[in-house]
């Protein structure tokens, strides 16, 4: 039995999960920012100490799914773009010292490749790719099985591949990463702007929002056959497919996984990104190209830190 | 000791070469186009034979680097963009039958990476991205000390990562390639069109040149302050960069290594891609990014081909 462990911006949860995927005792909150770091470890804490005592079986570990930058190597949470008081913190000791079992922690998308990988849908796959495309778009890379780091820790930033030289700034500083224009809150922001630009087409889309335009409302009215939608999806898809055909001609995985709040638009993302993918892929991977919708959802988080739980557990057998 | 072979459009070469990354004997030709691949393969085992009936130790292993797809897995030639006969020939097994000693082969980027890695520029590195700037733009990826060839054998396509999707169209079908943009062909041809656009700012690159506009041409006269060279020379890292960014943040190697004819430009080259590649990388992997020259040049395949040659004694090693 493994207590998992899910940090977000928004929301956190807590659950007793086991090595084969499957999620028992499960409790969710709001994020309450203000609080700060030091809120959320109370509640991760009492939570956990609560789940630990009512479990049937004995719990082993603990895994946690971050949403934010964490420097694996020193197992320390790097910041928090929403939250104070969580830099350079050492969440692991503090959960080791207080609940008497060992920790690890890893970035949200790190934890949802691993999750896919291990219970979604990329069993069976030895390289992956995942994207979650989401208020940004984290991404981890699955090599032989296992997340890929790189040299300094910080490999698979897929979010981040330049896909316009002259785009929109992106939060990490630069100009037209992949994020900057394909993430949730991108796609929201370019359907506004699309339909300020030219109001008299943008009917569909502001009443698929119903106030400021989100990529949700952009995905709906596109479904509709709403024309400026249809538009916005296919510059969408058209970039999102430069970044995918590239990570496709460079790590050939026998899968690339799509999840985060964006996936949920489901088919009218899909296939249209299939189509556009293609267009930049070389012949030789055309064949081979599988993109997938995350299967985890709305567990994707806490499943990821049961997978990443259970590489811990891996690592004790091997050394112990 | 090894056998070494490197079979290019232009040249090809054969040497001796050991573990150490030194080379004895070598000789080195013309390639005859017209020949196809039957008079390769001739050249290859006459003049392989003569070097091991010269050798002053036992050959031990044949290693090939080859200018066009491979399939690894199937140890066979895919095809030849520039000579005919190679479609789907398994050159190895000819080897192996003529000369009597076991032989490998791979294409000539993952060979080059292969070469830098283990006796040039790479050495010591354990994540290494390998681009050959030339004709075309090859590249190898190393990931834990070995060339990294992803689920379908065809991995570490970077020359083929999209960088504009409104780009001229690539050999490989597609739009906008880093190759279709910054090989030493499009340099050229992106020079030549720069030249005819802007005549009266065209002389220092037509002097350069000395005829129809090449790479070498626009470096030259970069080197020498020239407006317009300087422009396509920016222009040309501004791509390049993107390229080299999207592998660092995906990959996060210890080093990215260039090599390749466009290579022998030297700073004219890597100071502005060093400035630019920044530019495009998030700020975490700033710090980390190490663009170096690659150094084995002339010897590139050659090397790669004992490196990879190396390999296989490796495995013999480890499975014997």
């Amino acid at each position: 039995m493994i207590l998992a462990v899910d940090i977000g911006g928004t929301n956190y949860s807590l659950a007793l999960g086991t090595s084969d995927g499957r999620i028992h005792k499960r409790t969710t909150g709001s994020t309450n920012r203000s609080g700060g770091a030091q809120w959320m470890i109370e509640r991760v804490l009492k939570g956990g100490g609560r789940l630990i005592a009512s479990s049937p079986e004995a719990v082993s570990a603990c895994g946690i799914s971050f949403g934010g930058p964490v420097d694996f190597a020193s197992q320390r949470i790097v910041n928090s773009t929403h939250v104070s008081g969580w830099d350079n913190l050492a969440l692991t000791e503090t959960i080791q010292g207080d609940l008497g079992i060992p920790a690890i922690v890893d970035n949200d998308a790190n934890a949802g490749a691993l999750g896919e990988l291990t219970f979604g849908a990329g069993r069976g796959c030895r390289h992956l790719v995942y994207y979650n495309v989401g208020t940004g778009i984290g991404a981890g890379i699955i090599i032989n099985g296992e997340i890929y780091r790189g040299a300094n820790g910080n490999a698979g930033e897929l979010g981040h591949v330049p896909v316009n030289p002259d785009g929109p700034l992106c939060d990490c500083g630069n100009r037209g990463c992949l994020e900057s224009l394909c993430s949730g809150t991108a796609i929201g922001r370019r359907g506004e702007e699309a339909v300020r630009r030219q109001p008299w087409r943008g009917g569909g889309i502001r009443q698929a929002a119903g106030g400021p335009v989100t990529a949700r409302a952009v995905f709906d009215a596109a479904r509709s056959g709403d024309g400026l939608a249809l538009e916005l999806v296919n510059e969408t898809c058209r970039y999102l497919g430069m970044g995918v055909a590239a990570a496709m001609n460079a790590l050939a995985p026998e899968a690339i996984v799509i999840g985060g709040s964006v996936a949920k638009a489901g088919r009218a993302l899909l296939e249209p990104l299939r189509e556009l993918t293609d267009r930049f892929l070389m012949p030789v991977h055309r064949p081979h190209l599988t993109i997938l919708p995350a299967r985890l959802k709305g567990n994707s988080g806490l499943l990821g830190a049961v997978a990443l739980a259970a590489t811990l557990q891996t690592e004790d057998q091997a050394t112990g």
